[in-house]
């Protein structure tokens, strides 16, 4: 059960993207599991990937592929993640762009491969490729829901995010699907996600735009710490919309797509914490008063990741102790802990490194209650701030990650 | 339950050390909570402590005492860690000092204090002032097992080392007590162990010999990769068995004690592992092949803390992938994954980055459902080695944890 509300909303139209989901049999029967995006053409498309070594075949091709053209396919399939594969899994990617843009009378490089699922197992191609002939017939512009289900994998629930916006009398639409639940601690993006406008974007501005967006969004989320083989995220615009083309940042509409993309960004990574493996609270760290960003963020990915602030939080146990203790061991230079204070949400738990004089701990199991709440450090060094969101970790995280492959 | 064997073994005297272990009602009723250690005059103490920001008031006391003073006594109390209590908590580890040292007739420095525990509440220091004469008027030779009992917290079982050694004629004993289950990721030390020889050393070979042994035993352990508060090892040669004092690295004895100390300590490191907060499996890491130590020790970590290795371990699932997963975000500068190979125990499951031709999923079901396994990973980049002791994370880590405090 995903934390707080994780309702799909109104996923408008974005004018120039077809989407399709249909049964391939990648792992299991009877389900969706073989997705595809079509971009119209001249879409201006941009990708963050994993950093992780063992990166993917398919990330690997994408990255390839991103370069030598603008793509106008993403293929993505569920059940198989197509990692830790050799040199097979990197012929297996490359063959389904071949297939399909033999079908679809388009280049080779102008197929995108995403895959998610287990890791270690050959792709099964030939029943991808025989899904192919259907995903493309199937394609339609009001299917981001179908999308966002036949991408899933341990999530349980489809993740959506979309907005209308308007600049000089035109109105825009931006609608992003992602996926992920488990083996979450993004380096440069989530598992999946992609997100499209029909708003006109330069493939400069759409890169930095894409970049910086993700730094504040898919990549300030943890569940468990595990930075996947496969994390990738697309951001493409259509220019279907009409309008100029955005090409510098001094463009006064620049501000608006941005901040409209932040906030379908950070929903679409926040739905991937609520939904993270066993979860039973949703929360938010946030770490100011630093004397720069990254520590901030150190300290703040440093309580993220501590199972043992994971399962207080699980517990409802306002365990203080356990949040000084991480905050303690992030690696902050000649920090003085006699300056740290602590608040769950509006009740502070620690006041100049000790237990705060007015703190009950009825007040503190009132706030840990809650399934919703933030935690919020102040180092008392300068002005940084940084904000990481997670979740508890519960006996279901173990059950599902004990089972998964069963 | 812990994992294997982690029977007592026969704990030999050491002749300057006495021990005690009583009743002060520190948290809970009807349990020895109180252990002193007392130490011949001219015992020559060493000591390595947590790198935590948020360091212990203890342990703040212990660094300074050990500058200060030869150490005659270890004074520790289960039950509340002192950790996170401000200056009251300082002020309470001092007075408890200052108190036995009056009823001792030493000097206040010549006192150890070690706290372990629940974070973040002010020690009963009045209950365990008044266990004091108690103490004292218990200390035996022979009550290492008592001691060993009365530092546990979580452990669901005491831990000791203990050995005889001879060099020129004179028998030696080494012996040790540990302590620690949960909140296991030292950096410098483990939570609780304290060992002693009554062989002759001088203070800066001891010292030596302490820092270099606790980086191949207590640092290369971890169970949850948190980094307590309250870290401290303690190493004491009393000399009281006679012969030269150890001096200099040429000694031709020092190889035999470096020796007999890394043994000595690494089972107790071992020990806390095996007795990991929900356990079910001892694991061993040895990364090899590497560019340099550093590096394999990141991985053996990256492997050893991940929490979807973990869990699969206990699942006995031999899910290679997600080993791959953790050796490739750990961070190697460059790292070719096509050199990279896995085995489980005899079992090779990754061959140059990709699935082993000859593994089946049998062979490796077979290793993983063994009490005690290790992964051994080769970088294929050098020569360098390292290894790291970790368990599984299971139903009960989450369980033990969730329900601490209650």
């Amino acid at each position: 059960m995903a934390v707080g509300d994780v309702s799909m909303p109104q996923m408008h139209v974005v004018q120039g993207v077809k989407l399709s989901a249909v049964e391939a049999y990648i792992r299991y029967p009877n389900r969706r599991d073989l997705v595809l995006l079509q971009f119209a053409a001249d879409t201006q498309v941009a990708g963050v990937f994993t950093q992780n070594a063992f990166c993917a075949a398919p990330v690997t091709v994408s990255k390839m592929h991103l370069e030598q053209s603008n793509p106008r396919y993403l293929l993505i399939n569920t059940g198989n993640a197509n990692a830790g594969t050799g040199p097979q899994g990197l012929s297996n990617a490359q063959q389904s762009c071949l297939k399909l843009s033999e079908l679809a009378a388009v280049e080779m490089a102008q197929v995108l491969p995403f895959s998610t699922g287990v890791i270690g197992e050959q792709l099964p191609i030939q029943r991808l490729i025989d899904g192919l002939p259907q995903a493309l017939a199937a394609l339609r512009d009001d299917a981001w829901v179908d999308a966002a289900a036949g991408i899933m994998t341990t999530d349980t629930t489809p993740k959506g995010a979309s907005e209308q916006f308007e600049c000089d009398g035109i109105v825009y639409s931006m609608t992003g699907i992602s996926k992920g639940a488990g083996m979450i601690r993004p380096n440069m993006a989530t598992m999946l996600a992609f997100v499209a406008t029909d708003f006109p974007i330069s493939a400069e501005i759409l890169q930095q735009l894409l970049t910086r967006t993700v730094n504040r969004s898919f990549n300030r989320i943890t569940i468990d710490g595990d930075t996947s083989t496969n994390d990738s995220c697309i951001l493409a615009a259509t220019g279907q919309a009409g309008g100029a083309c955005l090409e510098n940042l001094d463009d006064p509409r620049y501000g608006v797509v941005a901040e409209v993309l932040e906030r379908v960004m950070t929903r679409l990574a926040q739905l991937i914490v609520r939904d993270g493996e066993g979860a039973t609270k949703f929360i938010t760290v946030t770490v100011e008063g630093g004397a720069h960003t990254q520590e901030c963020c150190d300290v703040a990915y440093s309580i993220a990741h501590s199972p043992l602030v994971k399962t207080a939080l699980f517990a409802s146990d306002p365990n203080w102790g356990r949040i000084l203790c991480a905050i303690g061991y992030a690696g902050v230079v000649d920090l003085d802990v006699n300056k740290v204070q602590v608040w769950l949400d509006d009740v502070q738990i620690c006041k100049d490194g000790g237990a705060a004089e007015d703190y009950t701990e009825a007040a503190g199991v009132a706030v840990m209650q809650r399934p919703e709440m933030t935690i919020r450090v102040d180092l008392g060094r300068g002005v940084a701030k940084d904000t990481v969101y997670t979740c508890d970790l519960s006996y279901d995280y173990v059950k599902i990650n004990a089972d998964y492959r069963s």
